[in-house]
């Protein structure tokens, strides 16, 4: 079990005319920010935004990579290529890089976002395009993944940084995977639940925690994970 | 007159299905590789490839910046709020950059595409953004434009390499502008009429000679400059 | 002065995961419901969804037509081919009035979006462009616009019906023009004011009344106009 | 075995700059057009030219409908949520028909494009959903697919109009499915080959030919198949 935990959240995820979460009140609270780098949300403007909110509230910032999906959020499976994702997933990488970099600050690792991130955890091909995206790379980013997922294990063969999360606020089936959206306790919701699966994720080793930005009341749950943690002698920073 | 001159072309206007133009023969014959960047043409893999040929050819890779409109091809005006425009270049010069990274090459300059390349001869704001969007990224990337362009002269006086082009098969009027297309004599097909153009526009003073891509023969007019120039005494190479 | 008045909002202008607006409370106050149709915002399940919404409280199906353009949500001007133009206007009505036949009610009219609706102000060859798609439909759709407009006055002369409004929550300048948006009075948000407001614009003429919908509140505006004229022995009812 | 046969092919599948396939002399030889519909492939000019052309050689006019996903050209398999798919084919055959009318034809029939059309064969929800679609529609489109597909099943389950088709240049698996595109046999590319597995798919009761568009020489092979079907006595026309 840690004693230095990492809250990330998703953010900049609007896309021009549309907003989605508070994201200034969350940049206030977490660690680590999954940057959407507009394959599934996010544009130019709100990428820049965001990394500049982040590098002033010395919030670290990761690319939150996803399939080519604005209509679907990136949340449906698609059967990309491998090869082409290796490549999409450089191209997001590449322009956060960009922006992040006006913006005075980094970026430090990838979290696949939406269909992806569970691709990621038994699609073999898709999780070694990532694996690879990031080898390309070669600037030591980290990678963000649920606890057991192929990419992991195959980013920790190539001597990638693996940081392994759980979700505050999402329920977990017996097999250690999550509950499905839209089943019954597929989101928790109230503040002494998250908390306590706050501290059940760390205790079977996250090293990071994952509060969702798009619910009603994130920031207030995000700030509750995080008093109680500070409350447990948690030190919360960035892992990266 | 400048001894050394640049042959540059669009290269990589792709997207998914479509193809267009050869781009393996005209990257054998070019100094300079506008590579498109998803905005108007071009993809992630698309990309990628393109810098794969230019860096094996030892072809100067410059980020070919457009508005976002690939039912457009980039070639409508878009009135574009400024500062948006700053950060969709900063965009597409990053995404190109980490791909061009991987394929063992680097973005050492910036052309505007279309409709944007003609907005920032003229529209100061649009001009502005761009310039700024190059003195943002802060690595030293040159400007390709028209001579007398706005762009052109705002970058001139932040310090920013700013190189003038001249079109081998475009006609031009007596003010120093492109006949536009769809009227007569706005492109120039024959061999003969292409090198006198490219030596006509060397001698009023441009570094870079550009050639178009889309047109078929593109490659045979590009190889006719190349050989004209080289007997006429002119090294050929990036200007970057 | 009209004793019958039409009053329209926006609606359907959330794409995928995002939502804008407070559609189903507006859908049971106006009588016009200006539909967008997947260009500048709306996707098919949205369409439709606000179809069924329109159809079940009796509310008039309107086709938002706009430029392509989701990441500036139609609010910018693109110098667009016109012919093209007559083609995408098309396509948007006819995917509209499949989904409104779906859900038993059909489209009645058109009004442009953003910076067509203004484009089709004083932009001669925009405005024939959309008056040719309504020609061309041939089914009778009536157009919504600004008065003394180009397109209106274009398809009076084709014999199009042309129906005239005033903004409730808009300011004018005394040329009857808007004050563009982010100036001082452009938008008013005061019931009081926004009534009043609706009353002159009726005064001097107008059949139809718009509601913004996508500021917090537009719900409250819209039914304070409403409230207003029907105590001012006006009826409110659609003018299709 | 039928003596009235259908020839069809994939056309309008260029986009905006970019074009596919030599559609001018395929619609003189296709007794169907399978017209696509934005969302693959095909924007509102193309949609329309290409209907206009089908008008004038009186070709059927079919909705060529996809997942939303120019990047990849349809083809690949997106895990589309099925109640959204059936207003995404709505959407599409909505725009198709409104491009159709204006140019004097109508649009006949439903053929599902790439991944989305070996989907319907196996994928019980997302056939259910193409089904419900021209069920809903209500205007007596047939269902162009492969013998035996699950679309294919229940659409003749609910009185709608089906038509089985087999593909005179790729070749079969001994189940009766396709090669996979990529692996040897895939594409047929001889004429003789082609006439000779059109006679084949013919005689196993195929009332559709199908000639893909977007390989060099299709309109060859097409006409050699219309030519050899000719001289066997079988009337080449639209089913529809």
């Amino acid at each position: 079990v840690h004693t230095r935990i990492d809250l990330n959240a998703d953010v900049g995820e609007g896309f021009g005319r549309w907003s989605l979460g508070d994201d200034n009140a969350l940049l206030g609270i977490v660690s680590s920010a999954n940057v959407a780098c507009g394959f599934h949300a996010g544009d130019a403007s709100i990428m820049r935004r965001t990394c500049r909110l982040a590098a002033e509230r010395e919030v670290a910032v990761g690319a939150q990579v996803s399939y080519p999906d604005l209509a679907g959020f990136g949340r449906r499976f698609i059967d990309i290529d491998p090869a082409e994702l290796v490549d999409v997933v450089l191209y997001q990488i590449g322009a956060l890089e960009r922006l992040a970099r006006v913006e005075g600050t980094a970026v430090r690792y990838v979290k696949p976002h939406g269909a992806l991130y569970h691709a990621v955890v038994h699609h073999e091909q898709q999780a070694a395009a990532v694996v690879e995206a990031i080898e390309l790379h070669g600037g030591g980013l980290a990678l963000l993944t649920l606890p057991g997922s192929a990419a992991g294990r195959m980013a920790a063969g190539r001597g990638i940084a693996v940081v392994e999360e759980g979700f505050a606020d999402r329920g977990y089936l017996p097999d250690g995977t999550l509950v499905p959206r839209g089943r019954p306790g597929a989101l928790l919701t109230g503040p002494a639940e998250v908390v306590a699966q706050a501290r059940r994720v760390i205790a079977a080793g996250a090293r990071s925690v994952c509060v969702h930005s798009d619910t009603p009341g994130a920031a207030l749950l995000a700030r509750a994970v995080r008093d109680a943690l500070t409350a447990d002698g948690v030190t919360v920073g960035p892992f990266a």
